[in-house]
């Protein structure tokens, strides 16, 4: 039995970094760039007017008065979209529109609230700075900055900032194909009516959904006998079409034998199968042929826990990506007694009461049933060393699935 | 100009929730409950191991010490998917796997490491308490038990639940669909090369990746003309597909003319068309032949953040969720002055020292922009009373996109 912190490092020194692939920016939202990024343009790529207004010459309004307001000729229009040939002349101004380059030789736009007009004529009665009302040529970016640096997570802004800098597509590390293999005899269709002895196959449901909720398209290779020949068949096919190979035992021991059994068979190499935390101790990593294998324990908050703590992390190292997971102070309301030498986790609902975060205890945790985990929303962490924890101790804790 | 509070009040006063489909489990993530979900069975729906042992009567052991272990005839095997028709009788033990159904008679299991084999002879060192490692039926849920209320965000655990209660598919609100018309003459489709007076559609992308983000299939009718004709067609035909259209302004104050003169002709209801927030001021909401609509300013990150703001408010509602973010302290690192009166957003880059919040201010933040705010990490809002905010102030704050 190993910790968890040697676990994890075992399992992410193992973890390769996944290939690169082109991706459309619409479909590589919460992926990661494998390259950096830089500007082939100028944001803007002409200097334009943040407002509606005119484009005038500023320092023509240095003596602009209340009482003696300066008048420009309105000679033109510029929307948003066009662009204007000529240049500004002395006493001229434009009618110009947000989003519209400035044409050449003015500096600066008045808005419309703040000026007269009569006819073509325009009375300006403040003075008006160099550059007002303008958005600069370049003043977002230049060709040739670096726009996105490699290893930025890409999200809307990034989407955004690509789409207008004509990227459609990008380098993105892979995603894992993650294949789930379910065994154990007393595992039946959910569709089915229970019978003596069984239960129904929920960890496969569970498996595919917290894949799918970390972005990640699994495939299931559904429910296997506890039968060794016909487990080593599924696991070989999966070990061919994925990355990381997902086995969830029956609950028994015999089950997990087989597992192990088929993994000697297949040359693996076994990097532990016990881990020190509750729930999820009987966790088994290997490595076979190239391929990360994970053997979770079949109580389905066991196989939740380990799955977050272990498989996530370990995808995550393949799209190249950094957790970010906010550990939180949270008081505990309630008091919890175990055996020490392994990391609790305890699932709480944690309740935040001017600015502070508490644990509230759910109804009935055990790892072989979910009905009260559906009240959690966080997780609070025990540290190895204790063995009880009391109602007003502060532990780290996170939110989950939020 | 209304404030951003009363805003989202009349956003959400007009947002109905939506109809219920039945979804299968794995499509349900992240949906919401329409209907109490009861138990249909017992779970476990048999009291069972939660060890590999052997499965006793616990009185039988009331006597046994170590220097005089209690002798059992080991009469059986229990795998798990297995039934025991007989009963256990005084005397017997049955060698049992974690998850099997505990035999008639046994009331506990005592596991492999604590008792000594002898052929058939199993010996017991230690008193073993009555329901010793004994999973019991209905421990999790019983039938007619509330499994899930209505009203609750499907999860992986809830995922989880229903598939072992033998719930394939369940009710769930709707989610709506929302249609998306970009409009502005100044605007390139972000293939193509740069030319005078245009920049590239990028918020189309942008609004996209937020619907994806928040778990949402846009229909996107594009890029539209500033021409009155065509806009009235494209909202038309996107009023008779969706439940919620979103436009997006080219910047200039003409192309929001027409949207609000098109409005106007399909006899809207315009509730407002402009918010007291920063950025994100011009935002149009109204209500038209029972749709909701928002047109949104052309501005990248006003976009986004009215987006945030307002849009995804209604699309939870819709789908009967409600809102959850986790509202941080965050103490501000550079100075911000602004006009007062309005809400302001400022972007940041948030990073956690010691367990204290700081923001730091990105690049050059521009609502014309998104190059800088790939650097923010969260929002902190200055509320409306404020035209400036210090270095080491304290505001609330949150995370995005993560």
């Amino acid at each position: 039995m190993i910790s968890r912190d040697e676990a994890l490092n075992i399992i992410l020194q193992e973890t390769p970094l996944g290939n690169v692939e082109e991706k459309y920016i619409l479909d590589s939202l919460s992926r990661v760039l494998s390259e950096d990024i830089y500007s082939k343009d100028n944001l803007p790529p002409f200097s334009k007017s943040a407002m509606d207004g005119y484009a005038i010459k500023s320092e023509e309004t240095a003596e602009a008065l209340r009482e003696a307001p300066i008048e420009f000729n309105i000679t033109g229009i510029i929307k948003a979209g066009d662009f204007f040939e000529g240049e500004l002349q002395k006493g001229e101004a434009i009618r110009i529109m947000t989003g519209a380059p400035l044409p050449k030789g003015a500096d600066a736009v008045i808005q419309f609230e703040k000026v007269k007009i009569e006819g073509i004529s325009l009375f300006v009665y403040d003075k008006v700075k160099a550059d007002r009302n303008v958005i600069k040529r370049g003043e977002e970016i230049n060709s040739g900055d670096l726009a996105l640096a490699k290893g930025t997570v890409i999200r809307p802004f990034e989407i955004g900032l690509l789409a207008s800098l004509g990227y459609s597509k990008i380098p993105v590390y892979r995603t894992p194909t993650v294949a789930l293999i379910i065994t154990g005899d007393e595992l039946i269709n959910i569709e089915e009516e229970l019978y003596p002895g069984k239960i129904r196959n929920s960890n496969e449901y569970t498996l595919i959904s917290l894949l799918k909720n970390a972005g990640l398209k699994p495939i299931s290779f559904g429910l296997v006998k506890d039968n060794k020949n016909l487990i080593r068949e599924k696991i070989e096919e999966a070990l061919k079409v994925s990355d990381i190979v997902v086995t969830s035992g029956g609950a028994s021991k015999g089950d997990y034998d087989f597992v192990e059994d088929v993994l000697v068979e297949l040359g693996a190499d076994i990097k532990f199968n016990s881990v020190a935390i509750k729930p999820g101790k009987p966790l088994t990593f290997a490595v076979v042929k190239d391929k990360l294998f994970f053997s979770l324990p079949g109580n389905p908050l066991a196989a939740i826990n380990t799955f977050q703590e272990f498989i996530i992390p370990a995808c995550d190292k393949f799209m190249g990506k950094k957790r970010c997971t906010d550990i939180l102070p949270v008081i505990l309301k309630d008091d919890y007694n175990f055996k020490k030498g392994k990391r609790m986790y305890i699932y709480v609902n944690i309740q935040k009461v001017n600015g502070v975060y508490y644990g509230y205890r759910i109804g009935w945790q055990s790892s072989s049933g979910l009905a009260s985990v559906t009240e959690a929303n966080g997780v609070v962490i025990v540290p190895e060393e204790k063995s009880c924890v009391k109602s007003g101790e502060i532990l780290n804790g996170y939110f989950i699935f939020s």
